[in-house]
């Protein structure tokens, strides 16, 4: 099958690779419909983690389940399914929390920009749909799979509420998705911080009510002034780095909520200047799978069209321009069609 | 009048000071009932914090109403009021969010080990009981003040709800009232972490129903047995150390809550680390204004006595060796009598 090795820094092949296999009882084979390039592949792309050999990546797929392992009970062969980008059995204390990504059998997915992927704990983590989706619901269908799903849960750790004023740090997918999250939960008002024309566009259409383009101390003032010196109930932190979490802290009101949901990079909190800010704070890996039918049926319904953020598709074979343009900032995000 | 100043270092001293005049038209001179001496003030008596001059300390207090400015409208001469460690005019937009302590015009009290004392915002900081207390409630009344209203805020703000396991880290005045307030708020077991015997029996007689001794990584597996491996779904974190903070975060289930309420002292937290922790997150000084009337109103029911905290009582002018009492950890928590 085609499938995608990452090198070493800024070294992203498709090659041929041999077809995954059932290997445990409980996984699943899925013939990948659509997939795509998320803002954390970018991450090891940019050299930020030591790759010793070429490594499978990709996260984010939906498709047809071809084969199931014997103790593979609710998903069959023929399924179209949607799953989450961390595999979890959905049955132990914390699945049952509704932490999904803190599951005990816990298993990253990687190897998902291909023709075919192993998903472990298939019934756990994979939800089918009711029928096979046209192909035009097929991007909207795959956001769920994380990008839209990380969004939902940084709208829902900071606790959006009708009403409600949200300020979104981050213009990413995530943050656009965030933004149209907030909105389906019934924000007031929503501030986007964007300097990025297009991306600002997007925001607009998914329910942003003000876009932000300073940054640092001054996109915090900006903040205050549009909130008459209160700050924001809800401030979704959509970005990782140091900044990007001291903006959204600063820029939350006193019992405000903040989340974060990309995974922080250099980020160290002084615990007694948090301790003055009075913000709840609450984030990690998206349980996506808590929220996969929901967001399913959202999009099955034509509420929503998360797949708006993709800006950029390309047959898989051409993955390595779809690192470029995301890399490069071309693209918001790139759709990869096997 | 007689008063305390702290000159530097394990040097405080009872003193013969002017008695505090109405500066603002907001203001309220208490004639102070009881005071004590709070595990905060122990910080600056440390040496934690520079002092150039004798500074006023204490903050917590109740007592009766002598004069009152000429902008006051609630508060009236003769009331027995308790009022919050921090002043706050209670109608900005924190205020009515519940955050008084992050209030646009907060004011900390400083100087309520002493016979009178100058509240600022009367009307906002003040809250008069009913009727003029007995003797006997006066203790637990004065915990309101601070003690009582932190604990409860760290039970709140950890989102201790009937039938949760909760764990609170710290076995001073705080952490004892956090495990009192757990058990009014329906908690169904209750784990401190404790190594002092007087301290684990007044927990036991508070709802404290396990017991940890063990402390780091030794008192997380501990709460970890305890809870078959999942965790406490809630938090308390009430002294405000690194090794204390760590130790909350990494008892808590993915997904639960720490509330931490001491002020963090180098307290610094590995923004990555606590991302796939997955735990809420929120503190602060506590907004006992928020709590206070409903605090009262169980003391005087007779439904709570947080006043059993107090093991030591002292008249005022013996401040010195209630500071050193506490320091040396032979007393929970010093009453001061006027």
């Amino acid at each position: 099958m085609r499938g995608t090795l990452l090198y070493g820094k800024g070294d992203i092949r498709s090659e041929t690779l041999d077809d995954p296999a059932i290997l445990e009882p409980t996984d699943a084979i899925i013939r990948i419909a659509a997939t795509c390039v998320c803002g954390s592949d970018l991450w090891p792309y940019r050299g930020y983690r030591d790759i010793n050999e070429p490594v499978p990546i990709g996260h984010e797929y939906c498709g047809f389940v071809e084969d199931v392992g014997r103790e593979v009970k609710t998903i069959r062969p023929g399924q179209f399914v949607v799953g989450s980008f961390f595999a979890s059995d959905n049955t132990c204390p914390h699945c049952l929390n509704g932490y999904q990504t803190s599951c005990r059998q816990v298993q990253p997915i990687a190897g998902a920009q291909a023709q075919y992927l192993r998903v472990p704990h298939a019934d756990g983590t994979l939800v089918a749909t009711i029928e096979k989706p046209s192909d035009d619901m097929l991007p909207s269908l795959l956001t769920t799979s994380d990008v839209f799903g990380t969004g939902w849960f940084a709208a829902d750790a900071a606790r959006v509420k009708p009403g409600n004023t949200v300020v979104v740090v981050g213009d990413g997918a995530v943050g656009l998705l965030g933004v149209l999250s907030a909105r389906e939960m019934g924000a007031e008002r929503i501030i986007i911080m964007s300097r990025h024309e297009p991306r600002q566009k997007l925001a607009r259409e998914f329910g942003a009510t003000d876009i932000v383009a300073e940054r640092g101390e001054e996109g915090v003032e900006r903040i205050k002034e549009l909130t008459k010196g209160v700050g924001a109930d809800s401030t979704l932190e959509c970005v990782g780095t140091q900044e990007s979490m001291l903006q959204a802290i600063r820029a939350t009101r006193p019992g405000g909520y903040v989340s974060y949901v990309g995974l922080p990079h250099g980020v160290r909190l002084d615990g007694g200047r948090l301790f003055f800010t009075h913000v709840h704070l609450h984030g990690g890996p998206a349980p996506v799978r808590r929220y996969l039918p929901q967001l399913i049926d959202m999009v099955n319904e034509g509420r929503v069209t998360p797949g708006k953020v993709f800006d950029l598709t390309l047959p898989l074979a051409e993955v390595a321009d779809a690192y470029r343009a995301m890399d490069e900032r071309r693209a918001i995000k790139a759709l990869l069609m096997p």
